[in-house]
C-alpha cells in the first residue's frame, strides 16, 4: 500500500457516488485519503429522465451535461481523481475489457477499502452487476499472474452503499459513519445535480434517519453520542482486528 | 460507562467462554479491560459425560468439579469475577426471576461490549436459548424505568462467539481477533477443562484455522499480518465510526 | 364477520400504534372500519426516559401520563376502541391467562385485518414476541373448540407495520399505503406523544420517504402517482385474488 | 399506459405459459385486457423429450410440432399475441441484441404487470437466466434515453409463476388467483401440450391444490371462500394502495 | 441402539403423523422397525371443527372421537406404540414437566431417526412450537446427567414431514421416500380420518406430485425410477456416510 | 448410466480437487468407481503466487508446473481421466464453445454424481461461476435434442465441495465422508501441491474438524463412531430412497 492512503468509489452511474457515499468521500479527502472516484458510465440513457424530457436532447448533450454535474460534485467533495470509463448504462456492458479496465484503476488506486452498489437491486440490474464486476475485478487485481511486475492488489474491504428501497435489495447496513462534519460538502455535492433535484431532500433525509442510527447504536438514550449526518454501509469481508 | 472499561461474556455452560473466547478474554485483560464472566450453569448434566461415566458419580460431585475447573481457567485467563448462577442446565431454564439476575449482571458490570453464543443452534438449544435471553436482559438492563437510580445500559455491541460446527448453526464471523499474544493463557485455561480434553486439539486447530483467516482478510499474499491464533465473532448490532 | 368492517392492531407498548400505523388506522376509520387498539403495556419502563429522568417520578404517574397520551392519539385517529391491558413491559409476561385476553379482543373484534410488529428484533424482544403471540393468538381464535359458540375467527391478513431501523430487524414492505389525506391526523396523534418529541420529526420523514417509494412503485418517472406521506407493511400470508 | 390494459407473459419455453399461468391468462382475456405471451424459445431441445424419442426427428419438425402446439393454445388461451423470439433454447442465449428485442415488446406492450418464471432454479437455468434478463429489460425500458420518443414504460409488477418443486426454487407465493371461472380453458389449452402428457394431471393436481389454499387464506373453515382451481404468484416489487 | 431398529414420531395433534408420514410408518414397520407414534394432543380444539358444528358437542367427546381415529390409523400403518399425551392443544403448552415426558419416550425408544415439524409456521404455532420442544427434549435426551443409569440417546436424524402449504413454512424436501408398496395402508388410515374427509384427497394428490418429484430426482426422462407415492422429508442434521 | 459407475469433478482450478475431494476421489476408486476430475484451468495466473515471486516467470512455465502437480497428484487419488481445459484463469471465460466442451465430458462421462463449488464466493468468483456453468451443462446435457443419439444424461447429484472460509461463502454441508481408510493418499495427493505448501497443515486440519463432525452426527458420546478424517459436502439435489 503506497504511503498515502486511498480509498476507491465504483459508480455505476455519474450521480451514485454523490447521494450514496459523498459523505464518506469528504471525510476521508478530510483525513489524508486520496479517493479516486470511477464511474462506469454518466447514466445519460437511464438517470436523466429530466433532461430527455426538453425537446431537441442529444445522447452527447445528456453526457455533457451529466459528466459536468460529475466533475462539480467530485470537486465538491474533494474527489482525488474522477474517472469516466462511458461504458454506456442501461444496460451497463461488462466485457472482459471492460472488466481490465477496471482492473488497472484499482492496482493503481491500491485501495485500503473499496465502494460499491448492493448485491440484489431488482430495479435497477446496472447496480447489482457492478457489484458483482467489481468482486471479480478485486479477485483479478489480486492474482500475482495478471500483468507480472505490478503491484498486487492486498485485501481491501469493499463497503456496499446505501441504495433506494433498501428492503428490497435486502441491503443491511453493519457500520455508521458519523458525517456531519463534512456534510456542508455532501450537501454541496448533491445539489450539483441539477437534473435530479427531486432526489435532494430525499437524501437530506436519508442522512438524518442514519444519524438518529448512529446515535442509538453508539448508546441511545444513556449515553449516545449526538450525531447530525450519517451514512451506512454493509461490508462484505470480515475485519481483522487486535481490539474488540 | 465506569472509568475502567469492562466487558461481560454469558456462557451458558461453565466451559463455553473458554473454548469460545479465551482469547479474547485474555487479550482484553492484558488491554486493561475487567472482564466478568457470567456462568447460566455449570454443564453438569450435558456437558460433563466423562464424570458420568464413573461409578457413583452426583450431581453435586459433577457441579464441584465442573466449579473448580472453571475457576481455574478463569484465573488463567485473568478473568476479573467469574459469577455462577446454578441455573441448571439441558435445559437452562429461563424464568422471570433468573432473567433479572442476568439484569442485575449487566446493570453491574456496564460492558463496552458484550459475548454470548450463536442466534440458532439445533443441537444445544441451551446455547440459542441463551443468546434470546441475553438479548432480552440487554433490553430490560436499558429500561430507565427498570428499578429507577440504577446506572442505566448505554448500547454495548453483542458479539456472538465462534459455535461447534459453525455451518450448522448460521452463524458467520465478521471479525477476526488476533490472539497469538495471549495464546499459551488461553491453552492453559483450555487444559483445565479436564472432562473434555478431546476437545483441547479441536479448538487449537480452530484457532489457527482463524489465524489463517485472519492473514487472508488483512491483505492474504499481499501484505496479510501474520498471525498464529484468531477466535472469530458475528456482531449482532452495527458499528459506529468515525473513520472505515 | 360482522356488517361493519373492523380492523385490529396489537401494539406492544402505548406508543407504537401511533408511529407505525396511525395513518393507516386514520384512513380505514374514514373509509367506515372501526379500528379497535389492543395496547399490552404503556412502555411505562422501557420506552419513558424522559419521564423518569424528573425527579420523584414513580410507576404509576409514567402509566397516567402514557395512558393520557394513547386516549389523545387515539381520539386524534378515530379509534373505535383503545384497550390497554396493562401486561407491564420490558419484558412482556405472555402468560397463558394473558393470551387469552388477546384472543378475547380479536374474537369480539373479527378484524378484517390485523397489524402488529416486525418478526424480528433484537433491539426490542417485546415486538418480536408480540408477533410471535399474535399468530398464536389468531391460531387460538380460530380453534372452533375454543369457547365453543363464540364466532369462530376466519383468516385475516396480518400486516408488520415498520420497525425502527428496518434492515436490522429484517423488515421488508410489500404494500406502500398513501396515508397523505389524513396526514394532518397522524401528525396531530404524533404530537400526543409528549414524551418522545424526538420521534416526531424522524417518524415524519419516514413518511415522506416512503411516499417516495409508493411514486416509484406506481410508475416512476412515467406516471408514478404522486404521493405526500406514506405508510408501509409487510404481509404474512398470501393474498386471494380475483385480478392481479 | 394505454386504454385498453394490458398484461405480458415472458415464457422461456413454449410450453412455460400454458402450465404457468395459463388460468391467469384466460381470466385477464375475459376481464378486458390485452394479454401478449413471448415465447423466447419453443423448447425445442430441451422440453421435447418425446418427440426426439421418434426416428428421423429433426431440429426444425420439433420447432414446427411446438409451434403448433404453443398457437392452439394460445388461442384456446385468448391470447392477444403469440410472440416467438426463437433464440435457441438449453441454453437460452441472452445476448444484448437479443435483450433489445424483449426491450421492443415490452415497450409495444406497456403491461399492467409481467409474468416470468422463479428467481432460481438449479435444474433449469434457462428460467432464472429469463427472469434475470427481464428484470434487465424492465430496467432498459423504463430509460428516458432508450429509444428517445418511443413511450416510456411505467412500473410494471413481475409476477412469478409457478415452478416445478417450488421448494427447491425458492419460490413463495403472496398472490393467490381463483381461476375456476377459466379453468375449462386452460385445461384445453394444457391439452394442446400433446409432447408433455404426463404433465396434463399433474398441473391438473397443482391447480386443486392451490385451490385449497385459496380457500384457507381467504378464510378457512369459518367464511372461506369456494375455489375449485387456482394458481399462485410471488410478487417482486411492492404494491401501492389506498385501502388494505 | 436396541437390536431392533426404531422410528419415532412427534404429531402435535392426532392426525399429523397420517397426512404427513403415514407412509413412511408403514414402509420402515414392514423393513422391521418399530415405529412408536407419539400425540401430543388429539386436536380437540383446533382440528376437529366438523365435530364441533355438531349439536352438544364436548370436549370429552371430541377427543374421544379423535382418539378412536388415532387409534385406528394406528393399526392400518402397523404402528407399535401409540401413545397420547393429552397435553391439550391450541396452544400446546409444554412446561417443564410436559418436555420431560416427551425426553422419556424417546429415551425409551432409542428412535434411529425421528419426524416432527416444519421449524416455521404462522398458521400454526403449535406446529412448529414442537419441533422446538422435540430439538430440546432429543438435547435432554443425549445429557449424561439426566436420569443417570438410564440409556443415554445418540444422534438420530430428525426428518421434518411436510407441512401443509409448504412454500409459507419455508420447509424445503431434502429427501424422497417412495411409499408406493404401501400406499394402500396409508389410505386406509387417511380415510380413518372421518372428520376431516376434506383432506383425503388432498393428501393423495400430495403423494402423487411427491411421485414425480421422485422420478425427476432418480433420473427424469433418463432412466428416471417410475413411482407412484411418495413422502417428502428436510432433514436438520447432516449424514455420515462411507459411500456418496 | 454404464456397467461401471462413475464420477466427475469439475475443479475450477488445479488444485481444488485436491483440497476440496480429493479423499472422495480416492474413496471411490477404490470401491470401484471411474472418477474422472476436469480442470477447467491450471490456475496459472491467480493461484500461483509462490511460483511468480520467482524471477523470470512465464505464464508458460507456470502452466507446465502446475499441470505436472495436477497429474500427479491425480495419480495419488486413482483418478480415472484428468482433463486440463486450459480455459484461463482469473477470470474463468464462460463462452457457449467453452461450456459445450464441459457437456461433452459430462456425457461421457455419465456420472453417478459430480462435484464442485460452493455457490457463492465473493473472493474468488471463478469458483461460483464453475458452479453456476456446471448447473447449466448439467442441463444441456440432459436435452434430448442436444446432440442426438449421443447418450442422454439423467439427474446426478451436484456435491458442493468444501470451500476455503465456508460460512463466508453461505455453505452447509448436508453430508459428511469417511475418508480415513483414504487419507494416506490424499495426504500424498496434497503434497503433491509444492506451490502451495502453506496449505498442506491447514487442508489436513480441515480433515480433522470434519472426523469431528462425523463423530458427532454418527452418534456423538453415545455410539458415535470413531473417524480421523472426513469431508464434507453439500447437495443440492434431494435425495430420493426406500428407507430412511
Amino acid at each position: 500500500m503506497p504511503a498515502t492512503k486511498s480509498a476507491l468509489v465504483v459508480s455505476a452511474h455519474a450521480a451514485d457516488f454523490v447521494w450514496r457515499c459523498g459523505g464518506a468521500i469528504a471525510l476521508h479527502a478530510e483525513l489524508g485519503y486520496q479517493v479516486t472516484v470511477l464511474c462506469l458510465s454518466f447514466g445519460e440513457r437511464g438517470e436523466s429522465a429530466k433532461l430527455w424530457k426538453q425537446d431537441g436532447m442529444t445522447l452527447d448533450r445528456v453526457k455533457d451535461v451529466r459528466r459536468k454535474e460529475a466533475e462539480n460534485a467530485a470537486k465538491a467533495l474533494s474527489v482525488h481523481d474522477l474517472i469516466s470509463l462511458d461504458l454506456g448504462d442501461y444496460p451497463l456492458d461488462f466485457t472482459r475489457e471492460n472488466k481490465m479496465k477496471i482492473v488497472d484503476v484499482i492496482r493503481k488506486a491500491q485501495p485500503a477499502f473499496m465502494f460499491s452498489h448492493s448485491k440484489y437491486d431488482p430495479y435497477n440490474t446496472d447496480h447489482m452487476n457492478t457489484t458483482q464486476a467489481v468482486l471479480e475485478c478485486r479477485m483479478i487485481a489480486q492474482a500475482w499472474g495478471h500483468n507480472p511486475g505490478e503491484e498486487v492488489l492486498g485485501a481491501p474491504q469493499l463497503y456496499l452503499f446505501e441504495p433506494h428501497q433498501t428492503e428490497q435489495m435486502g441491503w443491511k447496513p453493519d457500520t455508521f459513519l458519523d458525517i456531519t462534519p463534512v456534510w456542508a460538502k455532501k450537501r454541496d455535492a448533491v445539489e450539483c445535480m441539477q437534473g435530479q433535484e427531486h432526489l435532494w431532500e430525499y437524501y437530506t433525509r436519508v442522512a438524518e434517519q442514519r444519524a438518529n442510527h448512529f446515535k442509538r447504536n453508539s448508546g441511545g438514550q444513556s449515553g449516545g453520542r449526538d450525531c447530525k449526518y450519517a451514512e451506512g454501509y454493509e461490508s462484505i469481508f470480515p475485519r481483522t482486528v487486535d481490539e474488540l
